[in-house]
């Protein structure tokens, strides 16, 4: 046993202070009593008599459009009581109405419980969405005035916001969490550090003179980056400001001249600023950003109205602003040689530590049975989590890990719960979503794992999961193709069973950065405001579909894929992908009858690499069950 | 030998003269001597003068938008001598240039010898567009007036010339072919037929409550119907006004309380008038459309602004009106059952006759070869096409047909000319692609047709073109899949090859209408100005993939595809689509082991269903023949 495993053996005998005091770190705050958020939507409603407010929009939004908040902006979560991820909650001076999606609505109804906000079931047909609702409010009056933090909603619904005005509304902009959250956390801010050319792939000043000549090209002078992700990407730098994002909170400006990071300074040391200075940047604090953009005046300004929030662009009224997707001038979605080169590293680790994983959770499970212990899913993704976080080079999770067994594997977004956490039996399936921030790469996996005994419905459905996996994976197209195209080679299989997984099959994936990451995804609806560029030789995306059975079981398998050139000719360019992930698929649960041959084919060149890669790095008892399991079918 | 066969060996007996003659009625007029156009040109020019107008554009259009246009409307044919199907002339005091696509640059080139008129290269790369070339025009001057036919320009090019108008453009109303246009062909005018209800399968009331219905639902007045084919469908009627289309030229109106058809009186009898008026609809003559429509005021009006002319437009300034797809009014699009059942049976007896034709083309070829007689492209489609001609309930064909042996297979849009009609030898590929009009229903079908020794590379090509007919054929999906998303699977195992086809996979086809018909497409681009909408049960699509080599060969196979309903359950719809084409794939240039075990049981059952279907009708030859090729892979 190497010292990964001793490590995973150690956290598994943790006691149970510790095990909850860890799951209250993994899960967020505890449920808060239904009263105390009763008492502190009326201390909001009180501020609203004083300030003469009738109706306050609470979002869950930080000053960047970030996916995940820092525990500093969860001002919803304080309010309501509501834990989840995904949320708006709506008061007036008689009603607290809370909005959430399909994924938390058994999670909300408990934790509102006694707080006196009504749930809405985000997405049911005869439910109204937030802006009906509000619509409806402000009908019923002369005149509405509608308190909201501007510097927390982005302008994409500030202008759904001012779509009100003709009915008498003025939005009035108010700190929220000043008036009146209590012990408010202190914001996270954490070292920024300089990525080094070696792992950037380009230096900051080549990525500056490109943004330039697009600029150009586009007639524009500046561009105001508000995306945390971007900013990074712009200024090869990194913090750790964001749980699972390796950001630093920062605003960016480039035009033809300048170049401006807008940072901490009690985060930045003189290296950085040295390095910066050298590539044609200059540092300033974080909090004069406003003071220092608000002297522009009278240029064409390229935002990205998803991530600048509403006061910001107000600071910049004296300018023309244009929404464009900033896809197009910082082309972050396309990775350089060199991050290219880094993914792949990375994933032989990060897949390495998933393989030892699957071989250790069976062996411990089927032990586990016979000898009458046991492991549940949340210790099971606390063992993961912890070879992970082993790995050289690694510098935390991409993601909450999901680990879900038997029919929790039908929840889509499930994390497991210590309280709450199902015992593995070796038997059907354990659903495995798991990925790591590397130096350079950000991964993100899945494996459906059959622990024992499974069902020949079990085994068909995964077979066709596989197939599409395999049939995505393996498609040949021409430039320009989109992922709306080749969508339908995942769900295929899948549908042929008439059966079908309710979630897009694939999201890009950052370097070193967010494990969500656009513009380009695989998925079949297109959808008019949203449109996406054509693939492009660089870009990483996951490849993720799924069955779920509700009540029964749930199988899903990612890899991600890298795009590459195959080939030129009077045709065209013609693309493909590269496999990135290399972990084992779950042999016992194949179907080789429903295989092509270049399936098969496929399968057997990915488990001869798995076995030539990982075997010289194993245990004779691993390596035996990895040769069994990476046999030809 | 049957009655066809005797009446097919008597035209290809024509002798010269009476050959030219049908060639000219197939290939429209001869090319035009260049000083003759010249001549044109300058009376053009002079009325240009008279007229004070600067630029005159002239498209190639007839009041309606209309894909295929009758003679009296070749004004730009007539002028520039060039008889090309798509074209714009664009004539300045000095210049006078046209405007075409790939497919005619050679022809073109010819044709406008001595004209003195420049042929610009639409679409290739440093070409300017019409548009921008009366921009550039313009931009150099005060003042221009444009003198333009309203009648005969769409409200979407009107449109583009008032975006000029801030650079001193007037857009001038000249009846430019009364102007200019000596010996013009009389309008084609004939009789307009009631479809029964047995064909139409709804109702004229029927289709008018469902119409009634929408524009309430989206809160509209009233449709003004402009395209040709959505007034056939809308009043059960059919003409033959245009060549290949069975339409009348015609203006429809339908509002909450009333609905007008507006023809030519003299194509209308009483028994039609009175079968109208049973189903609430009143006939008016046609030319007194404008007339009638110029007293409508503050209406909210649904046009389609690809087929409304802008004059017509001009008529209705006084309403509100609003450009949208027809389709959501009108669905012809959404083949009714009995629309469909019809489907059925005439594919049945279309394909019936092609499959014999390729018996015959085979033998014939070989015969000849053996005894030194020849027949060419353009007899061979003049054997089909009468063939076709003499089924019962048929009314003439679809489009002309493309008989391409050899190296003018790999030419798109290739039809045979008498002239200069490739022989047809004992080895290589005839592509033939054709089609039928009947009672009830519209086909169009390829067959590439191996007339004896192929090579290897063909075989392969051939199976590739195959299996992606095939794969896309069996598609399996959820409702809300478009086109988009399909292609892909007819387009993958070309694109494995590397190579590619430079057309979309298919196009909508009418029932007992046009043979190109919106709004569903399969084509991989997604294109933001034209969106469609997604495939639905009934919808009729052609699927026609293909490969070309120029100077070599080419090869493409069409079916027509039926979609309909395979099963609902909790994931939602599932659709997938009948084939409605009926005639043998070319097992001589199969290769089997390229096929997966699926896509072989498609070709065997299909095989046999064709045999079944076909062999009682044949002689003992045709069926020993037809035993063999359907014979099992």
């Amino acid at each position: 046993m190497d010292i990964l495993f001793r490590k995973v053996t150690y956290m598994l005998s943790l006691n149970t202070v510790e095990a909850i005091k860890y799951n209250s770190f993994r899960n967020g705050k505890e449920n808060k009593m239904g009263s105390k958020n009763k008492e502190r939507i009326n201390i909001l409603r009180n501020m609203m008599i004083k300030q003469e407010i009738d109706l306050v929009i609470v979002y869950t939004a930080d000053e960047h459009g970030s996916e995940y908040i820092d525990e500093h902006y969860k001002l919803r979560e304080y309010l309501s009581g509501f834990t989840g991820s995904a949320g708006t909650l709506v008061v007036t001076g008689k009603e607290a109405v809370l909005w959430t999606d399909g994924r938390y609505f058994i999670q909300a109804q408990e934790e509102l419980k006694g707080s006196g906000i009504e749930l809405y079931k985000d997405g049911l047909p005869h439910v109204p969405k937030v802006l009906e609702y509000v619509r409806s409010f402000v009908k019923k009056r002369k005149s509405t005035r509608i308190g909201a933090d501007l510097k927390l909603i982005s302008m994409k619904v500030k202008h759904e916001l001012d779509g009100l005005k003709e009915l008498g509304v003025e939005v009035v902009d108010v700190d929220l969490s000043a008036s009146v959250w209590k012990d408010r956390p202190e914001e996270t801010r954490n070292p920024i550090y300089y990525l080094p050319d070696e792992i950037s792939g380009y230096t900051v000043s080549d990525k500056l003179a490109q943004i330039r000549k697009r600029l150009e090209e586009r007639n524009m002078d500046a561009i105001f980056l508000t995306d945390l992700s971007d900013i990074m990407w712009t200024f090869n730098v990194r913090g750790s400001d964001i749980r699972y994002s390796p950001v630093a909170v920062s605003y960016g400006y480039v035009d033809v001249d300048s170049a401006f990071l807008f940072a901490d300074m009690r985060c930045c040391d003189n290296a950085l600023r040295d390095e910066l200075k050298r590539q044609g940047v200059t540092l300033r604090e974080y909090d004069d950003t406003d003071d220092y953009i608000r002297w522009l005046k009278g240029r064409r300004i390229v935002c990205d109205y998803t991530s600048l929030n509403a006061h910001m662009a107000e600071m910049l009224s004296g300018n023309e602003l244009t929404d464009e997707r900033s896809y197009i001038y910082i082309r972050k979605h396309i990775k350089n040689k060199t991050e290219c080169e880094l993914a792949k590293d990375c994933h032989i680790e990060d897949g390495l530590a998933l393989t030892k994983f699957i071989y250790r959770i069976k062996k411990l499970v089927r032990e586990g049975a016979e000898e009458g212990r046991g492991i549940n899913e949340f210790e099971a993704a606390m063992m993961l989590d912890n070879m992970r976080l082993s790995i050289k080079g690694n510098r935390g999770l991409s993601f909450e890990t999901i680990s879900a067994y038997g029919s929790n594997g039908a929840i889509v977004h499930y994390s497991p719960d210590k309280r709450n956490s199902a015992m593995l039996k070796a038997e059907g399936f354990l659903l495995v979503d798991s990925g790591g921030q590397y130096e350079g790469a950000t991964t993100d996996v899945t494996r459906t794992i059959a622990l024992g005994k499974i069902t020949g419905e079990m085994k068909l459905d995964y077979t066709a999961v596989l197939k599409g996996m395999l049939d995505l994976s393996d498609a040949v197209f021409l430039e320009g193709t989109r992922g709306e195209n080749l969508d339908i080679l995942a769900r295929r299989p899948i549908w042929e069973r008439y059966k079908d997984y309710r979630h897009g099959t694939g999201h890009g994936v950052g370097a070193m950065l967010n494990v969500h990451e656009g513009p380009q995804a695989f998925r079949y609806r297109i959808l008019k405001d949203y449109p996406q560029p054509p693939l492009e030789a660089g870009m990483i995306t996951s490849d993720e579909p799924g069955i779920y059975l509700e009540g029964k079981y749930g199988i899903r398998i990612e890899n991600l894929l890298l795009c590459t050139e195959r080939k030129s000719n009077e045709w065209g360019r013609f693309l493909g992908f590269d496999t990135l992930t290399l972990v084992p698929y779950e042999t016992d649960a194949i179907v080789p009858e429903m295989l092509t041959a270049r399936q098969k084919q496929l399968i057997n060149e990915y488990h001869r690499t798995i076995y030539y890669l990982y075997s010289p790095r194993m245990e004779r008892e691993e390596r035996e069950w990895l040769s069994a399991v990476t046999a030809g079918i």
